[in-house]
């Protein structure tokens, strides 16, 4: 087929906005320089009953925290983020942090009336982008001197969620004015508003749903098998030698499809060659445009990421369930403060009818539940990169 | 989370259909025992201008051949599929041939009316079924005795179709009274139509559409990679070591679970442990039920494959567009006998959309196009599972 066939348009522009989130700059950007900051808990016990000795991880904030300490609205993250929600660390800065369309001075988020605090996983998947902060298997394990690797105990959600309270603890901030996620960001809402009902005034899920069902455990580990068949990964031993950057950028290159929906492919990509005169009928070497962009964007993002730490993270979203109670659904029924939903039917992985199905759990007890239906072409990722949509919606709700 | 509260059952039951294609077993399977038979091609040359000596296929064939040899239906087979369509090899066969709902003495592909032939395509994955005969990679390349490997001549839906027409020819059939195929069947079904009008009286692609998308090119990358993170995979280059059986039975899970919905992995598995004292939260080695399921399904269908067969269907799906001619859409307009397309809206491989545009194009110059939508809940699957639900259609189309 000849190469001027392809229904490919704008691919180069488009391809920026597969490797860095943000689409949607808006002419003003949140406008203060955004500090990283860290913080520890000596002695962090795990869900699991395992401890981790100076847990340390990084945190941004936005605005300014009230006397009262009472208008915080937390940012959880979603399984490749970190806590860089908004704004820009200098002026130079490419693109400002990935939810900057709705956190911002007079935006939905509106930082002249609430103090807006993102915090880094542990096990967070960035471990080589110098701005993230982070404890997990890539971390000398005090104990010993050496990186933990696969010894790192297993992490929940909840667990998460315990750390981001270690934080509030620390900053004597009780409640939260609402707590608002993306994808894995959205487990960590669901997660603390079934853990601390009284502690959450309001709770934002974003294209997620309130349990892993087995859909999405199969997905998990489909994602994370190329890493396991990379010869150096050596059952997660690999800090004196050589990463196994080769799985981690396969594992991430599914990540990056299957987070986006045939509307992009089609659209964007459709039976574009990568090279002019690249023919792909001669040769294995010679790919279609939509395969070099997956690789590349594989390969940027691993340049940033741990292995392990996908691992680890794979894992942590299997296991959850809201409330890792006695019953699937005893967390959903615990919330008991206003919900809004944001989702988009186009979504692979965390399908409409899983959102739907959380819904209706949480309403059936007469929790008002609100869903906000997204627009858009890009399947799970318009959640970050569509998120203006929902702007008058998330305003609405927080003032309510 | 306890095991009890899982949603899985039957899940023993169903795990057999994962593995083996047909849950619908009819009262009635095809009588006559079946016999598979072979047939050579001296000198085949490629689309691309290769030439390879002594190409060798499989194939079957249901009912007779009457003497005007106009009453030919020919069967194309999936990915991962041959041409053991109908009936057992010996009366003690566990189950029959995929089609066998459909196909058979008074079924909707009336074994008394036609004679059905089936045939083994060139790189067919099961290199290693004793019941699968094919040429590709594994086989000895006669002009230097080794095992062609990655030398292999890449391969299109079009060659596939080339193979099938020399069966014709030597068996002196001009015309086919229908062409039909499920998934990369129905790959070949357009590819027979578009090339030979003439010859094609009806075509009937199940769960395939008319080329090969952005969409799905990406996919069959995916499907494709942990083959080559193998490190016995070597290039290709391992058929006098071991071969990359990990990495073959990984591309193999992620075919599983695209082939099938959401509603399976939910509704059969849930979040079911795979071993009842064996709490994922407890170890990586503690799996869910739909990943060792998975892991199982992948490992069984991995002993009978090859890797580098694997790779060459890879290419040839993404290659594929109806007649490989010199516009997206000639092929497609090339049609002129009616077509009865059969697909389901919870097909995540070929989506509602591909096929329904598909049938638009086809439809566009006047060529009758007729559309049955399965119901089920396996997706993609259901166009080998749920056949029987399309028996009406098909057998008045076959008729008319």
């Amino acid at each position: 087929m000849p190469h001027h066939l392809s229904r490919a348009a704008a691919g180069a522009a488009m391809l920026g906005a597969v490797l860095t989130a943000p689409a949607l700059t808006p002419a003003l950007a949140y406008e203060p320089l955004v500090e990283k900051q860290s913080f520890t808990i000596p002695t962090f016990t795990t869900q699991g009953g395992e401890t981790i000795r100076d847990m340390t991880l990084g945190w941004e904030a936005y605005g300014t925290l009230n006397e009262a300490k009472d208008n915080v609205i937390l940012i959880t993250h979603y399984f490749s983020g970190n806590s860089h929600a908004a704004g820009r660390y200098s002026a130079d800065d490419a693109a400002p942090g990935y939810w900057d369309a709705i956190i911002g001075s007079g935006k939905a988020i509106d930082t002249d009336a609430y103090y807006v605090i993102a915090v880094d996983t542990p096990v967070n998947l960035g471990v080589h982008n110098p701005k993230v902060i982070t404890t997990g298997p890539a971390t000398l394990n005090p104990e010993t001197g050496e990186p933990w690797g696969m010894d790192f105990p297993i992490l929940t959600i909840r667990d998460f969620v315990e750390t981001q309270k270690a934080l509030l603890d620390q900053l004597g901030i009780d409640t939260l004015h609402a707590v608002m996620g993306a994808s894995m960001g959205s487990l960590q809402a669901y997660e603390w508003a079934a853990s601390y009902p009284e502690r959450v005034e309001r709770v934002i899920p974003v294209i997620g749903s309130g349990w892993a069902d087995g859909d999405l455990i199969a997905w998990m580990n489909i994602w994370s098998a190329p890493i396991r068949l990379d010869p150096n990964w050596n059952g997660g031993a690999y800090y004196d030698g050589d990463p196994p950057t080769r799985g981690l950028a396969e594992a991430l290159k599914v990540v990056t499809l299957h987070a986006q929906h045939p509307e992009w492919s089609n659209g964007v990509f459709g039976r574009a060659w990568a090279g002019e005169d690249a023919d792909p009928a001669d040769s294995f070497d010679n790919l279609f445009k939509i395969e070099a962009t997956l690789d590349a964007a594989g390969a940027a993002r691993a340049a940033t990421s741990d292995a392990n730490h996908f691992l680890y993270l794979a894992k942590a979203c299997q296991l959850f369930y809201a409330g890792h109670g006695e019953t699937l659904y005893a967390g959903l029924l615990a919330i008991d403060s206003p919900v809004l939903m944001i989702h988009t039917n186009e979504d692979l992985i965390f399908p409409g009818d899983a959102v739907r199905e959380t819904a209706a759990i949480i309403k059936s007890d007469g929790t008002p539940v609100q869903i906000v239906e997204l627009q858009g072409t890009r399947g799970h990722l318009d959640g970050v990169l569509s998120m203006a949509q929902a702007a008058p919606a998330l305003d609405a709700f927080l003032d309510q």
